[in-house]
């Protein structure tokens, strides 16, 4: 397989697309959470019922449509090999909990891959919907209108007082978690976003790293997310986040100003070594990679590097994960053989943009 | 200027040529330091007596040729500016004492700038000869004929039981002294040479940096030479060296083939993150040019990188000097002024042989 081919098959469609402040925002997200009312919840759930589920969206959802969500497919956990499970982790499709659940869990993915909703995770549906750039908004409105068209067959779990009931409380009312993943690395070399973090968790939001609860923030992308999903309403909690994300934007975009201003060559400098370093090591590990695609990223925004699209941030984050390597390997390998594929799948990547 | 003309002005005809060994060996140099019976030596001689030396030579050697060594001509050092002073220094055919010595100091150099004779140095002559690769009989052949010519017309300070005078006592006898400057990064980067220093130094051989006396070890670059100067033949003294040159030459070149065994992908690794740099840095002190430059030398030597000259790494060590830098840019330059500079040079010169 040509790396031609291995990346359009890789990266989803809707990530090659750019949309609204797209330099700062990477994507926005609104994942909701439901459960059938007359199944007990996955975490109690014994296996017949969740096969019930299972069979439930097979039967009703795959092959179907629904508007521009063309072609959803069930993808069941037990079909895959480990390598595709991960691999499925790595493009945001599934959650790694999804992957050792239940073998009746599964995930009804639309053709652009823009659309996941997993089955028998820790609710029996979790609806997750992706935007390219800064489009919580509309990420919502969407993701609302799956949410009725599933509920046009499925009873969900719903208390007047508490809203829809989850299997964890902290997901109960709206269900909803709205998030938008943000490249700030200007607030990142300027320590800025560490004083920041206080003040935005105590408006309810969390600030994480590129694979959400407990990842490390690499490669200079923090996902910002609400905390809270009860007692207020779905367009008010993504107002919030919404407001703290323009204000993170306005930000970013101020110290990018201050750092050309301040120390525009060595920042130049800087960006012009990543650039080095991703052209030419035989060797790299994850994180030095993310450090230096997040400078060439910036590098691209400031106008440093031009010919290379701003895209091959969000692109080779994922493609230089563990489990591409490995399909793209078509074997398993050791933690140093998959920092020299890396290096070697990188440095292809690059290539095709050779035209400095 | 272009840059292809600064180099082919900078860079001395002789240096761009290979020789014998040259993938460790990059140069062989005789220096003979001689003086005349009738004047006293320059430490203590007059004003009025040194300005004799150099009129002597004017009138004598100015555009004369002797055999391969064509058109040699007095340059005086009151006739220079600092930067281009520094520039004779960083070519090595002067010495940084020669510069601030007195203002009847100057040097005969032959038009290929293979001989450089220094006049009204620590000695009233000190004739400088060298070859590119190990070639040091040959040069102290050349260096002898050369001798004899000036012989023809200088009756120089000599003593029968003690050979010829000189004013510091480490130079009186041969009044020679041999060296070669070697490229040994396996060595270095395997802590060999640092244990095999002393045991050269027992056999009277010293090891120092690119600058000679005091200068540090940059860019691997060691500089072999004899210490003693009495009591041996020029003969005896250069066979001592060669031998122990020859024994360096086969340790480096077995050190790299047991890196190239044990860790050929960290060393390719090493080898093409430093041409990354070289190629792409915008900001780069001479330190890390020259660790750079070492490391990118070693990498055409072991075949990792293909179309680019050897003699790089010499051209380059000498063009990234603050002098050449200075007369590059045709200013005086401050520190940070000139790590840009030499960046955008090294850049430049790189990309004369982009051929990758």
């Amino acid at each position: 397989m040509s790396i031609e081919q291995f990346i359009n098959g890789a990266i989803s469609p809707w990530m090659k697309e750019e949309g609204p402040d797209s330099d700062i925002v990477m994507s926005s997200r609104i994942r909701l959470a439901r459960n059938f009312q007359k199944y007990p919840f996955p975490i109690i759930a014994s296996e017949e019922r969740m096969e019930e589920v299972l069979n439930f969206f097979k039967k009703e959802y795959n092959g179907q449509s629904f508007r521009d969500y063309k072609k959803f497919e069930v993808v069941e956990m037990n079909d895959l090999q480990p390598i595709e499970k991960r691999v499925l982790v790595e493009k945001h499709l599934i959650s790694p909990h999804l992957t050792d659940h239940s073998k009746y869990s599964a995930s009804l993915i639309s053709q652009n891959e823009q659309v996941s909703i997993m089955i028998n995770e820790e609710d029996h549906i979790r609806i997750q919907l992706y935007f390219p750039g800064f489009q919580l908004d509309r990420a919502l409105e969407q993701a609302s209108q799956l949410d009725d068209w599933l509920e046009e067959k499925v009873d969900y779990a719903f208390d007047e007082n508490r809203g829809y009931l989850t299997s964890c409380p902290t997901n109960v009312g709206t269900g909803m978690r709205a998030s938008v993943m943000m490249h700030l690395p200007a607030l990142a070399m300027t320590q800025q976003i560490n004083r920041m973090t206080p003040a935005i968790n105590q408006l309810g939001l969390v600030v994480r790293g590129i694979y959400g609860e407990g990842s490390e923030t690499v490669g200079n992308i923090f996902q910002i997310s609400n905390q809270i999903t009860l007692g207020k309403s779905e367009e008010d909690i993504v107002e919030d986040l919404h407001s703290v994300v323009r204000q993170l934007i306005d930000q970013e975009r101020k110290a990018r100003q201050v750092l050309m201003h301040r120390s525009g060559m060595q920042l130049e400098d800087r960006v012009f070594r990543s650039y080095g370093v991703l052209k030419h090591s035989r060797i790299i590990e994850s994180k030095e990679a993310a450090k230096c695609l997040s400078d060439l990223r910036l590098g691209i925004d400031l106008g440093f590097i031009e010919h290379i699209p701003q895209t091959i941030l969000n692109e080779l984050m994922v493609l230089t994960q563990p489990g591409f390597l490995q399909q793209y390997a078509k074997e398993s390998l050791s933690p140093s053989e998959r920092d020299i594929r890396r290096a070697s799948l990188i440095r292809e990547r690059v290539q095709l943009e050779n035209k400095e």
